[in-house]
């Protein structure tokens, strides 16, 4: 149900024609109230899609009546006219949403887009997608948006938590530029719980800290990334701070890890684990350097428990440990002690999907994980042609 | 002839078993004077090789006698046996070349290891082939010797730069783990120039600076990276300061560049020219984000002009420019400009197996170029099963 699973929201996905492949590629989402709370996190790249510099502003005010989304072409890199074709995508939905009913204005309406960077969107088809996305907005609408939004994507991401009357529901897409604050992905979540605009703001910023932040496939950040929480208070139901964002944690937690799941070409699951920091900050960057090592990737493909391409990784940062105190295990076999020769690597099997990496720092007591993929002849052959 | 065709070098290569190939791998390069002038550059990777951390002391008072090279095993990561390893392999070959005439001592010879991270090396077969290459000793014998030390290398990498009545010689290992700051690599130069130890320092720092440091294969950091650089004085000239590093610098680019053209699984060089920065450091800081994306890089082996994907690496750093001002050129196509459409990306041809990327930052005029490979599934294939 994904998007459409808590109470107040309608949505629909639709076949457009942006797609070569014929598959669903708009999808609306909409938000019946009573209350239109919004909050939105974005990517960091300096290089924002259209889409991502109308939707910052949108968001502004906290407060968002629907999100139109569509795959096939990311508007990104495409200058002034690229932006005036993100507005003028607002102006249309909202022109189609205000005949149903109530007045809407465009400032009310964020956009999503993802695809190939450096193309114009053809505004026809989407134009006539919204048309008939429009039509077939219902309450059981949530899977077809979750269809529309995938690209690479092997499978739809969808997940739902309801508990203490109120309920938190998603859909994600990404599956390459997966990377660091935030994955090249574009995640909607809808809620039907009572929440302010400073809670929803502070919830969806600590729940993808931990979440889409803390995933990183290939290293490559988006131009497009985007999440989004709307919330109806349909419910009626009020959780205090800490209830909704557990919930709201959990959900972006188990949709990040289906995007993890379905990785472009990876064959893999990677746990890095950075235990005994003296920081969070410094475990992350371990971490994140060790995800990074495309030497270290492909051993992992390989079922090779190279470990001395995780030191040669971390040994590229300046977190603060001591080389000859530095720890390793391989799926539970400590294959390094005190930055030299472990135990046996022979005896480390790699043979499951998901792998388990630790590494203890020895300077203190934080730690952080990282997941990744491995590196794969598959991941190559998917991106090599990508625009073409 | 590599380090033999300066005068006063005598070098061998032998067989020693270390490789399962059975190939060459132990190397032995001596200097016999009149000079011992010697420096060297090394990785600053914090997980350093034991080799590399007995070399750097050696290399203190800045003369040494000989080096000791072998492939088949990095001796990293490897503790305290590990150096003692390297120690006694020093001392052995002292008291080998002591053997054969004038006394020298452990600290006078400068050791190297290169191939598998976190295993002992077999001594016996290591000491028997030293005991071969000593008695193998000649002034022909640069080839071998540059044989010796290749460990996924597909040719062996030499170069020899006579000029003014002195000679710059060398050779150079390193096909993966080829990054910034050092790439992965063993590079040995000799000259018979007549130099100090202060200009043999302040020439290798420069020419490795605008050589080795400007390729980044992989984005990986070896724990064994090192350049020696070894003067006899044995020609009797003396170049000026600026005429020595010029040479040098060429010997140290070519050799570079040889190491680009046999990088792991690599089908194209990729040459990465920022321009209009606002500084070097920029420059480079957006040379090399762009050298790491993965999703470039197997864009130009599918030779796929995906511009968006060098505007989305540059966006991830903190260089000076503003994003609605980037030009980028693909193979001389201006793909893209002021951060947006620009001309067709089907005028880009990217057959050929050079592949030129230019940047223009428009926030001053400094510039920095970075040479990388593609990612094919070649290197993935090579990479995965490195140590099994």
């Amino acid at each position: 149900m994904s998007v459409t699973a808590a109470q107040g929201f309608i949505a629909a996905g639709v076949k457009a024609g942006l797609k070569k492949s014929g598959n669903h590629d708009v999808a609306l989402v909409v938000n019946q109230g009573p209350m239109f709370t919004a909050a939105g996190v974005f990517t960091s790249n300096r290089f924002k899609a259209a889409p991502v510099l109308w939707s910052q502003q949108v968001l502004l005010d906290q407060s968002i009546r629907s999100v139109v989304l569509n795959a096939g072409g990311a508007n990104a890199c495409t200058g002034a006219v690229g932006f005036a074709d993100t507005h003028h995508t607002a102006e249309y939905v909202a022109k189609k949403l205000s005949a149903l009913g109530t007045e809407v204005g465009a400032g009310e309406i964020a956009v999503c887009s993802t695809g190939l960077i450096g193309e114009r969107l053809p505004m026809d088809k989407l134009l006539a997608g919204i048309d008939e996305a429009t039509l077939s907005l219902t309450e059981s609408g949530g899977d077809d948006a979750a269809l529309a939004i995938m690209t690479t994507d092997t499978v739809p991401k969808k997940c739902v938590v309801t508990q203490a009357g109120f309920t938190v529901g998603g859909m994600a897409k990404g599956a390459g530029m997966l990377a660091p604050a935030l994955a090249t992905m574009l995640v909607v979540i809808t809620t039907d719980a009572v929440i302010g605009a400073e809670l929803a703001e502070t919830a969806l910023r600590a729940a993808t800290a931990m979440s889409f932040d803390r995933i990183d496939s290939d290293g490559c950040m988006s131009t497009n990334d985007t999440v989004l929480l709307m919330a109806s208070g349909a419910s009626g139901v009020e959780p205090d701070a800490q209830a909704f964002t557990e919930v709201l944690t959990q959900v972006c937690g188990d949709l990040a890890q289906q995007l993890i799941h379905d990785a472009e070409g990876a064959s893999k699951d990677i746990k890095i684990v950075v235990e005994q920091a003296s920081s969070t900050q410094d475990a992350l960057l371990v971490a994140r350097a060790i995800a990074r090592s495309n030497l270290l990737k492909c051993a992992i493909h390989g079922e090779d428990p190279n470990w001395g391409r995780v030191l040669s990784a971390a040994g590229t940062t300046q977190a603060i440990f001591e080389p000859d105190q530095v720890d390793v295990a391989m799926n539970g076999v400590w294959v390094c002690r005190n930055g030299g020769l472990g135990d046996d690597r022979s005896l480390v099997s790699l043979a499951d999907r998901e792998v388990e990496i630790k590494v203890l720092l020895r300077a203190g007591s934080a730690e952080a994980t990282i997941w990744t993929n491995d590196l794969t002849a598959d991941y190559v052959h998917e991106n090599s042609a990508y625009s073409t």
